[in-house]
This record gives structure tokens, sequence and C-alpha cells, in this order.
């Protein structure tokens, strides 16, 4: 990435030459990790070894050192490991969940893998306001508590936090919700298709207790995901809160300028 | 959160019923922060201010250790603070970023004040061969690199990479783009509205580069959305690599079931 002909505003006031030189140095390094992570991402090393240091230096113009930095930043990320006598190579694959389209995990990610469910909690409770509210049931009536930690062939990917009310939550007792969407439950107890959710999402830092449960280090960015799911008739039946390994799933979608 | 009538399926196996009881109470004390966190992201406590921890444990039936431990989960997010003599206030505004239509920064947060985009570096660069590939230009023609950070009434939220075909770019060069979305001047320039993009999000942690531009602290959660958009002719226009601070950001928008 030449910099010459780059009008660059910084090195102003008190900064050094040598701070400029090793901001920009890690600023080419930032713009080079983002590329190679697109790559690493979406299968653009088939045989998942990057080339060499040099040869990503030749066809990005970067210098060696900035190449060095690029992949460290993608070694802090857990994407990619250096071999000695191999070179680097992808350690991670994240999986695509669509943002078009309403779809339970084990739908969305079939082709990647099996989705088992290991349930950590599941009974009714009674329902605190936001719940009730956001269910249009009573307060305090009861509705199904769900906890689930989420597995891709065995890998955890996320933990969910699911409330049902509770005259469907009952015929989820009895389910196979260690193999199968709630998503897919619903549909099947109530006799029709899920309609909207309205879905929120944030990138957190995970906190202690829910790191391990994850088996991810203690701070470790996660996608979390707010969802209120609608039947198509319109009733809401499943909040959700999910937290996604930030370093196991990537969201994907299509954005349109008029609706 | 009543825990007794439900099924629950740790302490299994070498589980002391110490390390149970410890689980039960974080297990119970995330389902809180949950939906305090809901709460306090969509103006719950319209004083700020949120109900002592006694108020809390009775709405959410949770015990005074509990209802602590899930403060304590907030506040190492930052969206909350401990004030002596006042209580537990809301300190840390998220501001939501619409996932249903494409919209620049300034357009989307246009209620919520003022974008300002502090120009890092602008310039034409040589395109590697993954940015000549997605905007459709011949690998190593020039292409105009933007870099912004970008503010929210001087309060950092994002940190934007941008690859523009040079045609576009050169009139990008006389514009005011401390000022104005990218998005806006692309649509002048051309004559045509945007069409579609497409995006794909993760949650990564912050290397030390990032969060110091970003004035995060060093590992801070961040929402990294990559977007290749296209004019309404279908021609790719802009591709951006955009990590927004965790802390500042959420992103909504609603999912359907079929389309």
């Amino acid at each position: 990435m030449p910099a010459e002909r780059i009008r660059d505003h910084a090195g102003q006031g008190a900064t050094t030459v040598a701070a400029h030189r090793r901001r920009l140095r890690a600023d080419r390094a930032r713009q080079l990790a983002d590329l190679l992570r697109h790559q690493v991402l979406t299968g653009g090393f088939p045989d998942g070894t990057l080339p060499h240091e040099a040869a990503l230096g030749a066809d990005y113009r970067a210098t060696r050192g900035t190449v060095r930095q690029a992949l460290d930043l993608l070694r802090a990320e857990g994407l990619v490991e250096r071999l000695p006598g191999v070179g680097t190579v992808v350690v991670a694959q994240k999986y695509p969940h669509g943002l078009d389209r309403l779809m339970g995990l084990a739908e969305t990610l079939r082709e990647h893998g099996q989705v088992s469910n290991e349930i950590r909690t599941v009974g009714p409770v009674a329902a605190p306001a936001p719940v009730a509210e956001r269910l249009r049931v009573p307060p305090g009536a009861d509705v199904l508590y769900i906890e689930r930690l989420r597995r891709l062939d065995g890998l955890p990917l996320s933990l969910d936090l699911t409330y049902v009310p509770l005259d469907l939550g009952t015929a989820l007792l009895g389910a196979d919700l260690e193999n199968t969407d709630v998503f897919r439950l619903l549909e099947a107890i109530t006799g029709q298709p899920l309609g909207h959710a309205e879905i929120t999402l944030e990138a957190v830092n995970a906190d202690a207790h829910s790191a391990a449960v994850l088996q991810a280090p203690r701070g470790a960015a996660v996608l979390m995901l707010e969802r209120l799911t609608h039947l198509a008739d319109g009733r809401p039946v499943d909040l959700e809160f999910i937290r996604f390994r930030g370093d196991r799933i990537t969201m994907s979608g299509l954005l349109h300028r008029s609706r």
C-alpha cells in the first residue's frame, strides 16, 4: 500500500516523526488485515495456507514489516496461526448466519454441520415486567424459560436465553429441544409459520461466567442478538437473548436503499 | 427469578454444591442483566436512574446478591455506574443504526446529533486484487482510499476504511468529506440513487492501535461491518470496512420468515 501519493492528516503538532511512522505502519497493517480477513472468511485461501510474507508484500505493495503486523492482527483474532516450516494457516472458521430471512440456527447452518443444544435450564418462571409486556402476557404470569448452549459439530457457538408464553411452552417441554430449533417447534405446535422478528445486534465483551460457558477467553468479543419473534398472525411468541462467540459467527445480508 | 420450579441440568458429576450455587446465581444475574440492558437501551429509565436494589429484587423476584451481580455486569459493559448517595445511573448511550435500509451514518443518526468526520487519510492507491475484483476495476488501477474517524457530537463512534473507484473518487476529493456521508456524495456525483449493499457483521476485540484511535480500551468489543455498496444500476462503487465502538452502537432491524 504505497503512501507517497496519500494526503495524510497526521503528524501535526507535537507528534514526532517516529510516532508518525509507527502510526502509518499500524494504519497500513489494519488496511491489509481487513483485506486478508475477507479472504480468510470467504474461502479465498482454498488450501488453508496464506501466501508467503514476501508474496503478500508484493501483491499488496506492502513492506515486510506491515505484512507481519497485519498477520499479527489476524492471529490475535484467532483467525490464523503461524506454523514453523509451513507458514501462516487459517485456523478458525466463522459460520455465516443469514440476516435476510428469519431462521433458526440449525436451519441457517444446515450446510455447515449438525447443531446440538445442551439444555442448561428449562422450566416455568413468573414473567418479569419487560418479558410480560413484550410477550403480551399478564405481568407475573408463568412463561417458559429455556437456557441452551448451542454447538455446531460439538463446538460452542452461542448461549441462548429464551422466554415463551406458557400455553406454547408446555408443548415445548415434551419436545426434542436438544436437536430441534425452537422456531421449528413453535411452527409445529401452532400449525402456523412464524411471521417476523424485531432484532437488535450489539458487540459486547463476554463477562467471566458467559465466557466460561462459551469456552472463550474472558472479555472475548461476543455478538449479542436480542430477538422478539412473532407468529404469522402477529402474536409475539419467542423472546431471546443470544450471545454468539464473535470468533465463530458472522451475520450477512443485503440492504436496500429504498424499500 | 425463582429457580424452584426450574428443571436444571447442572450440578452433575464432580460439581460441588457450592460451585453449583455460584453457577445458578451467575446464570440468574445474566438473565436479569439482559432484561435490564434492554430497559437501559430503550429508555426504560427515563430519569436515567435505576430503581434501588431492593425494588429491583422485588420486581424481578431476585435476591440482593443476584441484583448486585447483574448490575456489576452492566457496569463492566460501561452502561451504568454506581453513584454514592444516588444509586445506579445510566452513563452510556448506545445509538441505533438501522439494519432495514441502506443509510449513511449522518442520515441514520440525524435525530441523535451531528456526525463529523476526521479525515485521517485520503488519496489514490493501487487497488489490491480483492478490492479491484469487488469494485470491478482492473487489478492495480488506482482507487480512492479514505480513512475517517467518525464522531457523533464529538464522541468517537467508528473508524471507516473506504475504497471508491477513481472516476468517482476524484470528485469526492473536492467534496466536504468532513461533514457529509460518502453515500450522499456518491448519489450527488452520479446523479442516481444507491441500490443495495452486501453487508457482513462481526464482533471482534479491538487491536491496540484501533482501540487507541477509537479512544476505547484495548480489547474492547467492536462491531465490525464490511459493506459493498452498489448504485441503483448495479455498479459497485463503495467498499467499506467499519469498526463501530461496541459500547456506542446497536444495529436494529426486522427479519421476515418468508420473503
